[in-house]
């Protein structure tokens, strides 16, 4: 069972391996994602993962063969586990939980691709649905608190498989990171009765500077501390807190624009490694008016380094307003 | 001039690039460390750095000639400058102040090494002292509030030249993670009146299961929620607050200590990227009773990818008590 543990001093989370623990020359060379050869998320070796818990399929395949659009499967190396007690203990002055939680992998389509963009826009859709259903679901268990659904493109991007895929960690503690996002619009909220993300989405498309697209229902735009060149935001336009309430309507809007965003991203950064993830309210709270979910992307073009590390501090080669200039004029092609 | 950005939701800060913007070509392919070739830290290319700030040198020789042994210089690139004011301004609802800041260099040594473990230990006490010496001067600059001293190892540590260096970078405003450290520290001792480090000292020394080494006046342990495979803390035993104010007799420790911790994991990880850090307390703090400097020692060996960017969470698939252990035995020749 991994461990969830505790940094005493800032109360950052780690989960640490605690069964089959990796070791030195696992390290010693470059990990590489496997390219050719076989590849578990194809059609045809649905035998090779975990069975099924969700898939689009076609009237009458039966569930874990091909005949599926979209499938999701719990994660064959689960960083956290679904078994057990959420149980905090102290170990001498230190805190520390099982590492309850759960890995599911979002397979987005039986096609061996190695990104989302060739997919129409209606697969994409599927995939938002996919998201959409897994995230509700775990959000029932009540032992959980949050669930974060990223994606990882590229080795730099932390992907281990090249077949295009998504995941969803759900975790029995609100991540810091989220943490810190719904303390500070709160305070903007406390301030100025306002939510945060609506003032940016209202200064960005007045001034003009920092927009690469605009949907009915969503505005891209690198935002105005962008930490990564080509760091681009995607939100809805009308608030709302949960990317989980979003209805059909609203998940074909996205799957346009994220689709088109992330072409553009790859036409100006030649299919760069990125990762993107919805930042969504915690499981336990109702509708938030100070909190807006939205998707983050970045591209994994640079690389930090001790100052980063050490401060927080990000160091960004490129103005977001070149940024946005270049995705503006980036082809979706 | 650059610009310092600040996040208006969680008050991160980001260091823009404004003048010479990065384009997205310069991102297209993976950056190499230059190799081989002309190095401007080498002894005899001392016109192709700016001028020297510090130098330990033989008696007679020249500024900027060879006959040194230990040279600071400018950063040729700059992330942040010394020229100007600090000035906050609003740029709509958003917070932004000029790059002012310092950025300088420290060569570690005439000769063309890549790590700094194949001095021997007074001279790497030379550079422990330079780096105090810059610290000590650097923060009587009344608009300076916080200096970080950090090293680069290798391409995935994000060191853009091979020659053994570390840098110094001096900023006008108390980085985030510093001041959670802070703040996470002065909540211990507002509670238990005693400074967590000490208390993490006292603990690890009495279990001995995440000891790596100790000396007279120091400790290296892999801390109990390491986020990275063989993170190492090396911290003062006597509480102590500034790294700056360390004497003599403590730096020629630390030299010792640094160098036999870097080789054990120089060994164990077969000459890993890494990154440390020199974490101390603000430059307008006067000695704290609660915070407690130390360094951070990060092999970059698994990379994080969207679920930690997405919620702060680390993923480690060491446990520090394992990694310890093979520190413990790793050799340190």
């Amino acid at each position: 069972m991994p461990e969830l543990r505790k940094d005493p001093i800032i109360g950052r989370w780690v989960i640490v391996a605690t069964e089959r623990a990796a070791r030195p020359h696992d390290f010693q060379t470059e990990p590489t994602a496997k390219k050719g050869g076989f590849c578990p998320f194809c059609t045809g070796n649905e035998g090779r993962t975990p069975p099924e818990v969700y898939a689009v399929r076609n009237p009458g395949t039966a569930p874990d063969t091909p005949g599926w659009k979209v499938r999701v499967v719990p994660n064959k190396f689960p960083v956290l586990r679904i078994e057990g007690d959420v149980e905090k203990r102290a170990h001498g002055m230190y805190d520390r939980m099982q590492g309850l939680g759960a890995h599911e992998v979002f397979v987005e389509t039986p096609e061996h691709l190695t990104t989302l963009t060739p997919l129409p826009d209606d697969h994409i859709t599927l995939v938002l649905e996919a998201m959409r259903s897994r995230l509700n679901d775990l959000k029932r268990d009540r032992r959980m608190e949050y669930g974060m659904l990223f994606k990882n493109v590229g080795l730099a991007g932390g992907a281990s498989l090249e077949h295009t895929h998504s995941q969803l960690i759900v975790t029995p503690v609100v991540p810091r990171r989220v943490q810190e996002e719904i303390n500070g619009s709160r305070r903007h909220f406390e301030y100025r009765d306002r939510c945060v993300y609506c003032d940016i989405i209202d200064q960005e498309m007045s001034v003009d500077e920092r927009m690469v697209m605009a949907t009915d229902r969503f505005l891209a735009v690198t935002p105005y501390a962008s930490r990564f060149p080509f760091e681009t935001w995607i939100l809805p336009r009308k608030h709302a807190s949960h990317f989980e309430d979003s209805d059909r309507d609203a998940l074909e809007d996205l799957a346009f624009i994220l689709k088109r965003v992330l072409l553009r991203i790859e036409g100006a950064l030649e299919n760069p490694p990125l990762n993107f993830m919805i930042h969504t309210a915690p499981f336990r709270s109702g509708p938030l008016e100070h909190y807006h979910w939205h998707i983050e992307i970045i591209p994994r073009v640079t690389r930090t380094a001790g100052f980063e590390w050490g401060t927080g501090f990000y160091i960004n080669p490129v103005p977001p307003e070149a940024a946005a200039e270049y995705l503006r004029q980036s082809s979706e092609d």
